[in-house]
C-alpha cells in the first residue's frame, strides 16, 4: 500500500501507478478527503517498495501482504500446503502436534565422561532429544568458548561424543552450528541443526544449513521481532526445507533498574507463531531467564501457552559447569519439570 | 557500594569515607589491584548516593541493598514480618496463597443494563470479583473516555451501578482511580482501588489511595522494570497499607517490524516477584495482548507460572464495546478460561 | 484501512462496508490476488477501528491518516493554520524559529537563597528562562520530594520565590505541575506550565493545564513513541491552546549490560517532530543522560540537530544538591555550553 | 563483587572465600547490618563469576572491573598504553583526533559504471574513504543480496571494481565482510574491513578479520548495549590489532505506535565511548534513520557530539538504487553535509 502526502500532485500519483504497472501489477487508486492511497493488486513481492518510497509525493510505501508466505498458515492453500500444524521428525522423535518434546543436555560439552553421564541422566529424567554445545558464543574473549574453539579437530571429537551419547541412550542429537565452514562437519553427526539466536540474521548460514536437508531449529534473535523471525525462516523454506522448528528464547530487557532475568521471555510468541504459521514452536527457559529457579515455572507456563517442546540445560553439578552454571538444572529437577509439563499438557489438551 | 576510579587519590578516598561516616554509617575500604571499592555498613537508605557520585575520584555509587525493604521477603524478618506469602482479602474473597482469583467485567461501564448483564454473566462463568472502568485513559482525545469524563456526577452514577451490580451478584468490586481528586469518591463505592499502569509513577496518587486503607491493585507501568514496580509499591507500604496486589500487564514492544501483541507480557515477572516479595501478583492478559484469541493461552500460562489471579475484560458482544473490543472475551469464553485455569492450578499444585 | 483475511467471505466484506457507511464515510473496496483491502473515505476519526477489528474476517483495522491532525504540519491547511513553524512566547521570550532558548535553574528549589543565587548565575551565563522544581517525582519514598511535598503552603512559598527570582533577574519562569489539584496554584505564579515525562499520559492533567491558557511544555514519556507524544499534545490543542513546546528527554535504555546513561536520548526526534508538526521542540540533556560530563556534547548535538531550545539543570555546588547532583552543571559550565550552542546555531543557520 | 543473601550462613561465606582464593585472588569480606559483601582483590578476569553465582547463599556475583581492559582508557596505563585518543590510519587517511572523516559511497555495488560514477562524485563532494557493499544482509530472501551473493567470483569482480575506483579517485576503500570464508578474499582488495551490525556478535568473524592486520570498522549491533560493543571489540584487540574504529548505527526502536526512523540513533554513545576507550568512534546516519531527509541534521548532530567520522550512503539517483533507496543522499546533498560538518567541527573545536 502506498500512502501519498496530502500535497501530492496528480503527476506524483501517476508516477507511482506507472511504477506498479511496470512490475506487472495493477494499481487501485483510492482518493480520500485528505490523501490518496494506492493499493497494488498482484504479487506484492515483485514490487520494490524501497524504491517507490523515494518517489515524489509518497509518504509511506509498505507491503500489506505477509513477507513470509511460504510458511504462512493464511497463504498455505495458495502454495499447495495443507496449512495444518506440521510435525517435524528428528530421528524417531515427532515434534509438533502432540505432547511437548524435551530437548536437554549440557550447555557445553566439556568431556566425554561429562557428556555420557548427563546423557544417561537426562534420558532417565524423560528427555527425548540430547543437546550439547560444541561452539559456544561468549561475550568475553577471556571465557571458555567450547571444545570447537580448538578448530575442526576439537570440534569433530566433541561431535563424535555427542553422536555416541545419542546412540548409547537412544536419543537423536542436536547442536548449534556457528560459521558456514562448520556446517557440513556438524551435519555429519547430528539429527537436527540448531541456529543460535546470535546467528538468526546470518542468511548465508541459514541457506547453508537448509541445504543439509535435516531439521533446522531456528532461535529468535534477542533483538528481533516475531515478524523478523518468520521472515528469516523463509530463507530456509525457500531452499525447499520446511522441517523448521522455531524457538522463543527471550528478547533484550528494557527499562531502568535491575533486570531480574537475563532476557525477557515473550511467551505470547508461542500462540502468535502458531497463528501465523503451521511450523512448530518451542521455548528455551534456560537462556531466557538465566536462573535455575525460574526454569520450572517458565517451563510450565510455556507448555500451558501451547509450546511444542522445551530446550533445557542440565548439569549434574551446576557449580562445576564451565558455562552458564546459574541456569543449569540438575537431572532430578529436570525430572520434576518433565513430569509437571506432561501433566499440564494432558490437562490443557482436555480443555 | 562506591567504586573509585583507577586514578583516584588518597584524598578522594578519604572524602568519600567522611561523607559516609557523616551519615552515621561505617565505611569498609577494600583496595584492589586496579581500584578501590568502599562499602558502607549500616542502613544504606540514609546515604545520598546521588551526592557521593559527584565527588572527585568516584566512578560509581549505588545501593547494594534492596530499595524496597518494607515489602521484601529477604528483609521481612528485620521488619517484624513473617515473610510468608500474604493473602489479601477483598470483600470476602481471599487472594494469594490459593486458587487463582478471577477478576472480570467490562473494560468500560457504558450503561446500567450493560453492567448488570455482564456482572451476571461473569459471575455465572466463575468470576469472583467484578471490574468495570469509570475513568478510561485513552490515547486519543477523540475517543470515548468513560462515564467519569462527564465529571464527578457521571462518575458517581457509574460507581453506584458498580456497587449495585456487585451486591446483586455477590462480588466485591474494583475500579481504576485516576486523579487524586477522585480518590475519596471512588473509595466510598469499591472494595479494592486499582491504580492503572499509566499512573504507577504517580506517587501522590499512590499515597492518597494507600490512605483509604483498602486493598490496592497496582499495575506495572509499560516502561517500568520490576525493580521500579516494587519500589513504587513501597509508597503504599510506607503508609502502613500492605494489602497490595501487584499486576503484570505487559511492557512496550521492542524491535522492528510488526508487533503482533499490544505489549510484551513478561510472565517471568510472576515468579520473580514471588521471590522478591511476599505480596501476591496477578496477570492481565487482556491489555497485555490486546487480542481476544490470546486470552485463553496466556491465562493458562499465567496460572502455570504461579499467578495468584487474573484480570480479564468481558463483553457479551465485543463488536459493540465502546472501548477495546478486540481484547474482550465473551462470558462463554470466560467460562472455558476459568475452567482450564482451575484444572491447571490443581495440576500445578499437585506437582 | 481494513485488511481482510485471505478466507474472508463476501458477507464479511459487506459487513465492514456497512459499518463504515453507518459512520457517514464511503468505503473503497480493493480486491487483491490474495486478500481484500477496504479503504474508508472521509474523516477517519469518526470510525471505531477498535470495533471493526472485531468483525468476522477482519485481519487488521487501522487509521491511515494522522491521529494528531490539529497540530500536524501536513493537515495544517485543512484546519486554517499556516503550517509554518510556530513561535511560542513565554513572558517576553520567543521560542521557536530562532536562536535556541536556554531554560536553566536548579532541579529542585531547596531554599530562597539557593534559588536566588542560582537565578543570578544562570542569567549571567546566558539563560533566558528560569526553571526550578517544586514537586519532584522520585523513585523512592525515602528521598527528598521537593518543597511542594509539604502541601499547598510549602508549594506556594516555593512558587513565590520562583516568581520573585524571575522578576529580580528578568526571566520568565517555568515549573513542573504534578496533580490536577495544584494546577491553578501553579498557574498563578509561572509563565509556562511544565508537564513532566511521567505525566505525559495524564490526560486530565493535560486538559486542566491547557485551560490555564499559558504556554505548555510537554515532555515525552520515557516509554512513549513520538506518535504518542504528538497524540497526547492533541489533548492540549483540542482545548484551543496551541502554545505547546515539545521536549525530548530520553527513552528507557535497552539491552543487556551496563547502561552508561540514565536514558537513551533520541535526538532524531528533533527533526522528525519538526517534520510532523509546526510546534517547537526542545531537548533536556540533563535528565536524559544523567551525567554532568555529557551535558556539553549533547547540548551541542541537540542544537546541531535543530532543537529550538535546551533545558539544563544547574547548581553552584553539585555535590550539595539534594536531588540529581550527578547531572548538574555549574554556572561556569553553563556559560561555556551557551556560548558553544550560540556559535553552533550561527554556523548551522548559515549552512 | 559477591553479595550474599541476608540468610547466608558462615559456611556459605567461607565457601565463596575459598573459591576466590583457589583462583589466586584475595577476598575482602565486609559484614553489613543485613548482608555480607565479598570483594575479590586481584585480576577479576580469572574468577568464574558464573560458577560463584550458583553457590549456596549467594545473591549476586558480578565483575566490578571493566570487562574490556585492553581498549579501556582507565586501564591503559596498566597495559603500557598511553591512553590518549588513538588515530587509525586507513591508506593515507588519518581517522581520530582531528577533522571528521567522511566515508561515502553506494549501499550496494550494482555495476562498474555505477560505482565509478558514484566514486567520482563522492570524491568531488569531499569524501575521503570510499564504501561499497558487495555482500548485503537483507531481511527478505526475495530481495537483491549484493553481487557477492553470486559466490566468490561475483564477489571478486565487485571487489576489483571497488579497488579500481579507490585507485582512480585516490581514496582508500572499505566493504562489509560477511562470513569467515570471505575474509581473506576481501582483505586482498580493501584498506579497511567492515564488520556489520548483524555480525557484531560473530566472534569467529571478529578474530578472523583481526588477523588480517588491517584497520577494522566494527558496528554496534542494534540490540547491543555499549558495554557489549566494547567487550566484543576486545576480541579484535586480543589478537594484537588495536586499529579499531567503532560505529554507532542505531538500536531497535521501542514503544507502541509508528516509529518514524528505522532505528533509534543513540548519539550519547559517542561521548560515552570516548570516555571509556581511546578508540575513535564514527556514526552512520544512513542506516540508523533510514530517511534521506534526516541525514543532514543527524550528521551535524553527530559531529557536534564529537564523532570522528561519518559513514553515508550516496547514489546519484536514489529512486534507481537496488537497496535502501529511501536513505540515499545525492552527491550534491553530500557536499552540503560535508561543508556543514567541517564548519561545525571548526566551531566546536574552538569552543
Amino acid at each position: 500500500m502506498i500512502i501519498m502526502k496530502t500535497d501530492a500532485t496528480e503527476e506524483d500519483i501517476q508516477r507511482v501507478v506507472e511504477e506498479i504497472e511496470r512490475s506487472g501489477l495493477r494499481a487501485d487508486v483510492s482518493r480520500g478527503e485528505y490523501m490518496t492511497v494506492i493499493g497494488p493488486v498482484g504479487d506484492e513481492r515483485r514490487l520494490a517498495f524501497d524504491r517507490i518510497a523515494t518517489l515524489a509525493g509518497v509518504k509511506e510505501a509498505s507491503m500489506v501482504e505477509s513477507p513470509y508466505k511460504l510458511i504462512s498458515r493464511q497463504y498455505a492453500r495458495f502454495f499447495g500446503e495443507p496449512g495444518a500444524n506440521r510435525t517435524v521428525i528428528i530421528g524417531d522423535v515427532h515434534l509438533g502436534n502432540g505432547e511437548p518434546v524435551i530437548i536437554a543436555g549440557p550447555c557445553a560439552i566439556e568431556s566425554r565422561p561429562q557428556l555420557m553421564r548427563i546423557a544417561e541422566e537426562v534420558k532417565g529424567a524423560g528427555a527425548q532429544i540430547l543437546r550439547g554445545g560444541v561452539f559456544k558464543p561468549r561475550s568475553s574473549v577471556h571465557s571458555f568458548q567450547g571444545l570447537g574453539a580448538a578448530g575442526a579437530e576439537g570440534a569433530e571429537e566433541a561431535l563424535c561424543w555427542l553422536k555416541e551419547a545419542g546412540d548409547a541412550f537412544d536419543m537423536p542429537v542436536v547442536t548449534e552450528v556457528r560459521g558456514e565452514s562448520m556446517v557440513e562437519l556438524v551435519a555429519r553427526y547430528v539429527d537436527m541443526m540448531h541456529i543460535g539466536a546470535r546467528n538468526m540474521y546470518d542468511q548465508d548460514l541459514l541457506v547453508a544449513v537448509a541445504r543439509q536437508r535435516k531439521p533446522v531449529l531456528l532461535k529468535r534473535h534477542f533483538g528481533a521481532s516475531i515478524e523478523e523471525l518468520l521472515s528469516f525462516s523463509e530463507y530456509v523454506a525457500a531452499e525447499g526445507n520446511k522441517d523448521i522448528i522455531l524457538c522463543e528464547r527471550g528478547i533484550v530487557p528494557m527499562g531502568k533498574g535491575k533486570s531480574f532475568t537475563r532476557y525477557t521471555l515473550d511467551l505470547a510468541a508461542v500462540p502468535v507463531i502458531h497463528d501465523e504459521t503451521y511450523l512448530p514452536v518451542i521455548v528455551d527457559p534456560s537462556h531466557s531467564t538465566g536462573r535455575r529457579d525460574l526454569i520450572y515455572p517458565m517451563s510450565c507456563a510455556a507448555v500451558a501457552a501451547g509450546a511444542d517442546g522445551l530446550m533445557i540445560e542440565v548439569h549434574y553439578d551446576p557449580s562445576e559447569a564451565l558455562v552458564d552454571g546459574p541456569q543449569m538444572v540438575t537431572p532430578d529437577e529436570l525430572r520434576s519439570i518433565v513430569d509437571a509439563c506432561r501433566r499440564l499438557y494432558a490437562t490443557v489438551k482436555k480443555s
